[in-house]
């Protein structure tokens, strides 16, 4: 039992007062954990693109001040009633997505889109009893995808904490919270190439890298990377990527230029660009008879993904996957113990560090599209 | 060894001399199976919509004269050069799509689209030297699908040809050469509907019934005929199928009104329709998280399939068959045997029988949409 639980916690958070300004490092107040609630502190954390976007706020309803972040690794500080299988001094990973354990999603063992807890980028609130547990000079700050990690410490619902391995250096393990996992998970879970397979991935940023990652692990022999972006390409040598496709040095449809290197067809694709003629790309370069294509990238509103249903027809699979089909408890200290094997690498992902005073940093990187992931650490 | 292996036999075969005209039965001459190939002595064939469409001719490039038909049961008379697999009485069924057993897609446990005996519904001549068997006052008839079986005797490729047990009744498992193993296979080998599940199927036809009789053998507990002509459903009861839902009874979208029935949407759809509009309601019906849809119907060349991205995101299934994902030579034969262990029920898709001489009446049911399969008996 720590000498803080029941108490309120005062501690630094990095608060999102406006759209789009820095974030300023604050003294806020942290409330104990509700039922089913736990409260972490956290020891690093990282910045994914979604954090960028909603901070952003474009065409979205905005809900300031906020603390964002969803990436992190942190030690379980106390638990609220009813939560049992947490205690304080636990490591583990926040997730912007849960598993309650009990609805249909949960108990399919195909699915990780739990009813209660699946993402929600609108919510600020705790889903218990719709409250912050967040507060300034006793005015709520909003939550960020349930996590706001973006704070020393922060209250999570117990769904969507996993608990880890307590000897996984939490420095590495942090970006296991979303992106690697979802474009590791997209190749290794839905995709499942088999040894000596060819695979397309499509969009060459963190998630792209992760699923490229995800068939080196699987033994693919042909790894070819499409993007838009050629500065993409030196990186992603380090993450086993063997050829290099960008659309605009080809005059015929990137599905065609696949056809051709590869005798008909890739045998998985993976789409990690968000941008909807990737994945009509993407799902039409896989071979016909066998060939599965996995969307990844969040799409727009108004997209429409087309393609003649011959194409369809002719023994193509097409599958979606949110947070790489990985349920969050069940399945990410499985995650963590492929790092710990040596079988999963981490460090290739991590391009920058800085201390939790420098956290406009890593917003300023990931806006220059910089490196992949930048590594803020709690404690200066 | 038969009195007319290496002979050129005379014999009774239904010819369409005309796009649209009914069919004339002639005495012509049926060559001696070349290299790889096999002749057959038909004793049941039965009328399957392909044969109508090409028939018709229309907005195609008329092949004429051509003796039609592509699903029969039948012995073998004589084999050509190098076939081991087969000899004389062997029962067969053919196929109008083949298996090399060599080729990529052959050698693939996921593909039944063998390189090389695909089908290709332009040629009229055997792949072997590109010419006729078949012959009338020594002006060649064309072929059909490879398979001709409007004729009491044909010539085929050996990798078209199915092995069977010689106790099943050819006069019921003929029609396992075509529709009824489509929608049957669509449903056991790719949709793969769990037992308890819901399984939609679109389109009751042949094609669909046999669909929906797969989710019976799959014990699926609710199975819901979709079909805009409601004549259809009082002869869908007899294959299990459980509600009716008739998209021109509902204001909106099929797909909603299923979600609405199913708390969210069906486990498994299958498509047995050709229409563009019922593929996107097939896929957009199924539940997210698991939600499986195959389609099977041959759309038309301009349609296109067009869904929102985030449907597929939401870790839905899209998928395609061709014949049911069976591979001819190494799968059928276990589908005879399904029937032989009263697994699988034929019977009730059988719902009339003609005499050869008059196969144009089949012609007739199938136009007006009477029935299912009309079994044509060559002996009389
Ligand atoms: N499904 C999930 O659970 C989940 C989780 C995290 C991220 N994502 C999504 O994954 C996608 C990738 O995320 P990221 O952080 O790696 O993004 P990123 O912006 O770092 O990388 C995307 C890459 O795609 C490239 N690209 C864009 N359009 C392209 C095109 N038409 N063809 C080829 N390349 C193209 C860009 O140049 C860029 O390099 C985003 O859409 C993100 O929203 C999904
Ligand atoms: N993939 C293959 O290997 C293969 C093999 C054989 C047949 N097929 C195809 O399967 C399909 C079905 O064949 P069949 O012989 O059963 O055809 P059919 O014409 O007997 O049955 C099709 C049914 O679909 C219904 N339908 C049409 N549009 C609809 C819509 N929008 N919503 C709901 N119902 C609709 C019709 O009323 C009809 O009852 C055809 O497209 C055929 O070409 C495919
Ligand atoms: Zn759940
Ligand atoms: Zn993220
Ligand atoms: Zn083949
Ligand atoms: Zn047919």
């Amino acid at each position: 039992m720590s000498g803080t639980q029941g108490q309120v916690i005062k501690c630094k958070a990095a608060v999102s007062w406006e759209a789009g300004k820095p974030l300023v490092i604050e003294e806020v107040e942290v409330a104990p954990p509700q039922k089913m609630e736990v409260r972490l502190k956290i020891l690093f954390t990282s910045l994914c693109h979604t954090d960028v976007y909603f901070w952003e706020a474009k065409g979205q309803t905005p809900l300031f001040p906020r603390i964002f972040g969803h990436e992190a690794g942190a030690i379980v500080e106390s638990v609220g009633e009813g939560v049992t299988e947490l205690q304080p001094g636990d490591h583990v990973l926040p997730v912007f997505t849960g598993e309650c354990k009990e609805c249909r999603h949960c108990k399919s063992s195909e699915s990780n889109m739990c009813d209660l807890l699946r993402i929600n980028t609108d919510r600020g609130v705790m889903i218990g009893d719709g409250k912050t547990r967040f507060s300034k000079d006793g005015k709520p700050i909003y939550h960020f995808l349930g996590t706001s990690t973006f704070s020393e410490y922060t209250v999570v619902h117990v769904g969507c904490v996993a608990k880890i391995n307590p000897a996984a250096p939490l420095d590495k393990v942090c970006v296991l919270s979303c992106g690697i996992s979802t474009g590791l998970g997209a190749t290794l879970n839905v995709a499942k190439p088999t040894k000596g397979s060819t695979v397309a991935v499509f969009g060459l940023g963190a998630v792209g890298l992760a699923a490229a990652e995800g068939a080196r692990i699987s033994g693919a022999s042909r790894i070819i990377g499409i993007d838009l972006n050629p500065n993409r390409f030196e990186q992603a040598k380090k993450f086993g990527v063997t050829e290099f496709v960008n659309p605009k040095d080809h005059d015929k449809p990137v599905q065609e230029v696949l056809a051709e290197m590869t005798d008909g067809g890739v045998d998985r694709s993976v789409e990690c660009t968000g941008n909807v003629n990737a994945m009509i790309s993407a799902f039409e370069c896989v071979h016909d008879g066998w060939g599965v294509a996995v969307l990844v990238g969040v799409p727009n509103k108004d997209d429409a993904f087309k393609t003649h249903p011959v194409n369809v027809l002719n023994e193509r699979t097409l599958k979606g996957t949110f947070f790489g089909n990985y349920k969050p408890r069940s399945d990410i200290p499985g995650v963590v113990e492929k790092y710990m094997n040596k079988e999963l690498e981490l460090e290739k992902f991590v391009t920058h560090r800085v201390g939790f005073s420098e956290i406009n940093k890593a917003f300023e990187y990931m806006m220059k599209g910089e490196g992949l992931r930048c590594i803020i650490s709690m404690d200066n």
